[in-house]
């Protein structure tokens, strides 16, 4: 249950440099690579000739070679050569959109005729100089919708990463949630509390005390198909909070791209862009050394989650207030889902 | 097909010391804890919220609480409190009957209304500070039903168990099988042998020569659902065998509880009881270590016996004499199982 | 799909010597063990007493004990003694023809009363002291037509073994294909071309110049059901390429036994049969381990491409001039199952 019609971040450049990569997104196997133009280019990953997997192959002149008898596929599915033979005839692969933006290469699995370029969302701080960001990505057990549950309600920080950004003060404040057309926003304010771990080493970080109170806040963007961007930071307590000067706060976005890989099964892209001291690459890769222990905290609970979900498919879940991002999300995800099932039954 | 409406038992002490413990046990998931009065208590292992399986969270304060939210479940069941919600309208979880006793935890799957604590089989020997016991727990993918073979047909050890305490005598001592009510009890009785080495070996810790001929026993008593206690021994030849005096012989009881996890796994608590030299903890290690060792002799035995049986689905097996103890054991527990059926099946 | 009533390569000698073996073959669990004589057994790999598997037993005086309790069996499938026990009425085992012979141990799966040592396919390589031989064994997930498909096209040298006897003028030189009754030929000839370094290495091992262009020859032979013998070899260019002298020449026959497990998996033994210097042990096992080394890159490329066609059920793969000799091999292993079929059927 996902909708195939939209972008999904499929991989990120380095895991395409100089090789093909076969990746399953929403059911469907795909091999991405760089054509002649370095442009990426996304097909079947299923040789015409025998069947095998052409991620096993590499790339040559922007063609992809098959690896066990030498067909040489194009970007756009064709057959463009293999040694000795006419291939003409031979049968064409599958092609999917995809595209290179932002620092993510994104698919549209679903009908190449309908896909836009210009609906991929534009993310300001990967553009930018005055931003930095590092991220790492997770594969995970669990239906991606469990994720976008876990991303829109933080008061789990205060469990899964209890020694990190948990604290007792986040699920004593109560998040707001609101939904504008497909997008889906819950925050939560807290004032004058000591931070956590891991924001005092952000704190840090920007070269700003972390032992005197702090205001924080955690406003966490729902949009389609399962993108979670959270804007997240502390800043010296009375200073403004969430719109305090930059000198007076330690402030980022965790940024969240989950792909279905099937229905019990995600890629999971996560990572954090700041807007302090960008040009300092050691402090981005602490960063993502915390951010990557801390969001690994997390696989253990959604895999058996999942499990028990399946074990128990008769039980209703609760749904509270905590749980209203979540749900939001749910809702307009059946909505677009809904309407490609209608689409696709239209004559 | 095991009875459920039955107590069995569903860990150790140890395993829930200071947290939570989920086990399958006869196809539930569960999860136990201590309570207030750290009283056990067992709940259904899922959190109404979201579906989490509570025993990832932790015990506090005699509740159990979900480690991904926060959510406090009492031993009823029932949610005690949740940080920012009001619980009360909260679904009840499912709880099982549990009681702490012997050194085991007992559980009752089934009907908690029909749960008798005083139907825990009595056992003298965790009573008494004559007797030491040690021993452990094995996870065996097999039906119980093949475990209560393999102890109710000690002719095994001549084979599985060669080099510890089989022996050619055992197989040539036919063994004799009484059923008194719903219990059943194989005997043997081997005359002037030698000790093999694990006996030798319990010889000499009770200070006793081990290079003389022994009179040798082996007597398994089946109760339902699936305990089975063996006593086993050898005293010096002539002495009175079986009744012979205690400083004439070594001899303990084999403890064995199997409990179901499904129709083709279970966790196996086996250990051994003794009455002589009890305060010597050495030998109990001692002892403790060379049957754990003795006894994972027959974990691929059965595994494998256990994936024949699924590939082979219409071959009968044979049930000779000394496979009685077995054939009466499942007897009894068809009995059972057809008359829980019958009573879910009445008005 | 395969045919049972035909003779598989079950395992090697080293494989029985002093223990049982169990092995899974066109389906049937099957256990392997020397008879009073020395002479090869094979039954059914269940216990009539209660199902566990007999190669988990020992042999005793020809006979297979079972492990568990001591059943003893003869090659006959009948049980010939148990402790204890009059085995007369004992159910009697599957037997199936098996047949040492030329260094392997061959089994019949199909109807025993079918099976006819002669049509044993005679290896003249593995009776005469002019030869020496070296192999392995692989298990591989994979149908055992996609290995037939592999070694009747070794256009796949070029890409899946580029650094060993690939190159580029394999796939440049078309094969051709021929069939002869249940026999499939498919030869390629390549004059005046460079060695690769795995055929450098043979030249050096027969005394002759690694530097110099050679003439190079693989001429693939299929019998059913799945014997594939490839004579492979190099001459110094202009002498005479295939029918060279044996001293301007390294020439070999790769060996391959594939025998299904099941639908989707098979026991691959691979190996090579060389007539120049066969005393050089040391040489027998260089080649060992270089073909070994190089045989093991197919695993993958094989396990990957079974699982896409498992993944791609409705997808035609193409029929190539370089697939002939697979094609053609398929086909009359549908006849022979075909013609199977068709006597299970009559009356």
């Amino acid at each position: 249950m996902y909708p195939k019609n939209t972008w999904y971040v499929a991989c990120t450049p380095d895991e395409i440099a100089g090789k093909p990569l076969g990746r399953q997104i929403c059911g469907e196997k795909i091999v991405f690579f760089r054509g002649p133009d370095q442009q990426v280019a996304a097909v079947e990953d299923f040789c015409p000739h025998r069947g095998a997997p052409l991620s096993l192959g590499r790339v040559e002149d922007g063609q992809l070679v098959c690896g066990y008898h030498g067909l040489a596929m194009g970007c756009d599915g064709k057959t463009a050569a293999m040694p000795g033979q006419r291939v003409r005839g031979f049968p064409c692969n599958k092609t999917y959109a995809a595209v290179e933006r932002h620092g993510f290469i994104w698919v549209w699995p679903g009908d190449q005729a309908l896909a836009d370029a210009t609906s991929i969302p534009h993310l300001h701080w990967a553009e930018s100089d005055e931003w930095a960001y590092g991220g790492g990505l997770y594969h995970i057990a669990c239906d991606y919708r469990l994720m976008i549950d876990n991303l829109m309600d933080l008061t789990h920080e205060t469990y899964v990463h209890a020694s990190s950004i948990g604290q007792k003060e986040i699920d004593e404040a109560a998040p707001t949630t609101a939904v504008e057309g497909d997008h889906v926003v819950t925050a939560r304010h807290m004032e004058n509390i000591m931070a956590p771990p891991f924001w005092r080493m952000a704190l840090r970080g920007n070269g700003l005390a972390d032992d005197v109170p702090v205001d924080r806040w955690q406003i966490c963007r729902f949009s389609p198909p399962s993108h979670v961007l959270i804007e997240v930071g502390v800043a010296h307590a009375g200073k403004g909070g969430y719109h305090a000067d930059a000198r007076d706060k330690a402030s980022s976005i965790v940024v969240d791209f989950i792909t279905p890989e099937s229905d019990t099964s995600i890629w999971y892209f996560w990572g954090m862009a700041r807007n302090f001291n960008p040009g300092d690459t050691a402090l981005t890769a602490t960063i993502r050394e915390g951010q990557g222990k801390i969001f690994s905290e997390d696989l253990e609970m959604l895999e058996r989650q999942q499990q028990n979900l399946l074990a128990y498919p008769q039980r209703n879940l609760l749904k509270l207030n905590i749980d209203a991002g979540g749900v939001q999300s749910r809702r307009i995800l059946e909505r677009l889902v809904a309407a490609e099932l209608g689409k696709e039954q239209q004559p």
